[in-house]
């Protein structure tokens, strides 16, 4: 009778997947860093292509000099709520800027991008009145925040506003508010959500949109706010969730809206009222990575050409991959087994990219996700495709064997 | 119809309070900051002493060159999961200090306090077998553990381990697991915990224990372990939790133990692997305060020194206090509207504390709830004895008049 009986599945799960991986894919230290794509591990040095690090900002110029003198002028932490304490006006002044860049008139900062989503969701729609419309593939901290709501969840097919449609029209009048939830790049596959047409169906139903653009801000639109820029409909968004940790450069996350009553979150939603501010050095870093996207797209052109690059290599090799060229470039492998032998195949070749395996992936789907960075040089993306390439010849033959 | 009119009551209640208020104490915005107990607010220098920064280590000399030479060396984020790219040596190292400072074998670092309370007790307790049994005046952040979970969650009354006896009597035998969550201190009235009752009381049924020490942790016991090291249970905990977010002077949190189960929490716990992990600044501010807290007595020494002469001070002005000496000091207002008035004037007399207010405060009691920091110096303290006792004099003509 214990607690841990829940952990014995999953931990011999993994452990019989370790036995015949040389390395542990979930537990990968980073020695040293060396830049925004490289890092040692183990005494070998790797190219990092699987961090998310969209825009390659970690060791901009401007943010780590930000970063620094936010440490020397406002100390190493807030220790505080942002609703007590911990409200310095660069925080403020974070809240303005994002707004300013996405259009949006009022903005929240949290301490991390799952809190964003977790407090946003929790505090908007509450049980027992309203319901809560999820894509079927939305991110973890989304699930969470519908968890943690208490509201009734509904969830509809992935990327299909038919089916979100359909379970709108089905809803009674009881119920009073609804709140539908997608993401713009999905993270796993880097696919993209028909945002436009999920606008339309939501709101023919009175029902609220929350679009987490965590993997899309900075990446996607003309002037890089997210997949609803680049579908026209970046205005009729409710609510735009986002973090720090990606294209920003830093660790936090935020919520937008046009809507004034965003902030009356400031005092109804938990996630971002009983949790320490983010510290100086994050909101400085993500401030300054914020002004660099704003005033320069070549980054973001930069990271087009890569994916580019990379998506062609990868179909000429033989990959099947989970979408379009984008930043997110996930390859399916055939089973667990094989991807966890895919992953140690890649970082013997120095390449770091993520493995995923069910139940972490839509459709019990075993990948290998490699994210394209702004900064991979094209020595980077040689290397990348050099290890793809012996991966490949790998699969090939055993393919032949079998 | 609409998603917002559930925040309808509590903005108007806010409204109206406000309405008598010359300022608003949950938007105080600081616009320099000058130490760690210092900052400049509309113009004026006020005293901070509402911020939990217990030991004042947000501007230690050693905190802030290991942040800067963090950023500087390992980037401004590591936009990176633990669980994929974003553990770093420093993680891991960090991992190994807090274990060893704390006496246990095992230590997990999530990205914020409320992450670690929310990841360790929503992966530890699932539905529909296990149950938890909470103190009613826990912290959000662990209500919201327990709501994450899904399992069944029984209140028990605060710091009575016979009402926890009871309610664990009345468990049938299909209850597979049970988690016992309470704080060392609690951070509203700053009340310390019978831990050693607690933990006689939890193992009798075969219970487990989590104790958050979140502020108690660097600040209790003779090495800073905590409520449970002055209590003598330390290595009885089974979960010891603890946030950076205080004398830790950082953003982040952690959960140690020595039951080697908590390493499955890397791949279970949904707040701990999906989420950024902590920047590097944020790590190695932490590391640098614990070390200074590992080998430097003299600022918890100087912390309940302070604390001593708050609390002799308040109580001879004629307040009523809600604990005996402690970090946290709070005082009883009749009424949420004296409450309001009497923040103010602490404000114009330059001391910000907290306000807080039912329902976020036991008992629907309003407070002024200052919490005492190593850093206070004596004249910070004049000061805030100086504003504390205009206070007591206003309020006394107030009673004289009504």
């Amino acid at each position: 009778m214990s607690l841990f009986d829940k952990f014995e599945p999953t931990a011999k799960l993994l452990q019989s997947l370790l036995e015949a991986s040389p390395r542990d894919p979930f537990s990968v230290k980073m020695d040293e860093m060396k830049g925004p794509t490289r890092a040692i591990v183990e005494g070998q040095e790797i190219v990092l292509a699987g961090t998310n690090n969209y825009l390659g900002l970690t060791y901009d110029e401007g943010a780590v000099e930000a970063a620094v003198e936010a440490v020397k002028e406002s100390g190493t932490g807030t220790t505080g709520s942002r609703f007590a304490n911990g409200t310095y006006s660069a925080h403020r002044q974070l809240e303005e800027d994002l707004a300013k860049f996405l259009g949006y008139k009022y903005c929240m900062v949290f301490s991390t991008g799952y809190q964003a989503n977790l407090g946003a969701i929790s505090a908007l729609a509450t049980a027992p009145h309203d319901v809560i419309l999820i894509d079927a593939d939305c991110h973890a901290c989304i699930y969470d925040g519908c968890q943690l709501s208490g509201a009734e969840t509904i969830r509809f097919r992935h990327n299909d506003p038919e089916s979100l449609d359909k379970r709108l029209s089905r809803l009674g009048p009881e119920v009073k508010g609804k709140l539908v939830c997608l993401e713009g790049m999905y993270s796993m596959f880097g696919d993209v959500a028909p945002v436009k047409e999920f606008v339309e169906v939501a709101h023919k139903h009175g029902a609220y949109v929350l679009l987490d653009e965590a993997h899309s801000f900075g990446v996607f639109g003309e002037n890089g706010q997210g997949v609803c820029e680049a579908e026209g409909v970046r205005d009729q968004v409710d609510f735009y969730t986002g973090t720090f940790s990606k294209s920003l450069a830093s660790i936090g996350g935020f919520v937008a809206s046009n809507h004034p009553q965003l902030e009356y979150l400031r005092f109804s939603s938990r996630p971002y009222m009983f949790t320490a501010s983010p510290s100086p050095s994050n909101i400085a870093a993500a401030s300054a990575a914020l002004k660099r996207i704003s005033s320069d797209n070549s980054m973001r052109e930069n990271l087009w050409k890569n994916a580019k690059r990379i998506h062609e290599a990868f179909t000429q090799l033989g990959f099947e991959t989970c979408a379009p060229v984008g930043p997110v470039i996930a390859v399916k492998l055939a089973n667990k087994e094989q991807a966890f032998m895919a992953w140690n195949v890649l970082m013997e070749h120095g390449v770091y990219v993520n493995l995923a395996i069910p139940p972490g992936t839509p459709n019990a789907t075993s990948i290998l996700r490699l994210s394209v960075s702004a900064a991979h040089t094209d020595d980077d993306l040689d290397i990348v495709v050099s290890a793809y390439t012996a991966l490949s010849q790998i699969l090939s033959k055993q393919a032949q064997e079998a």
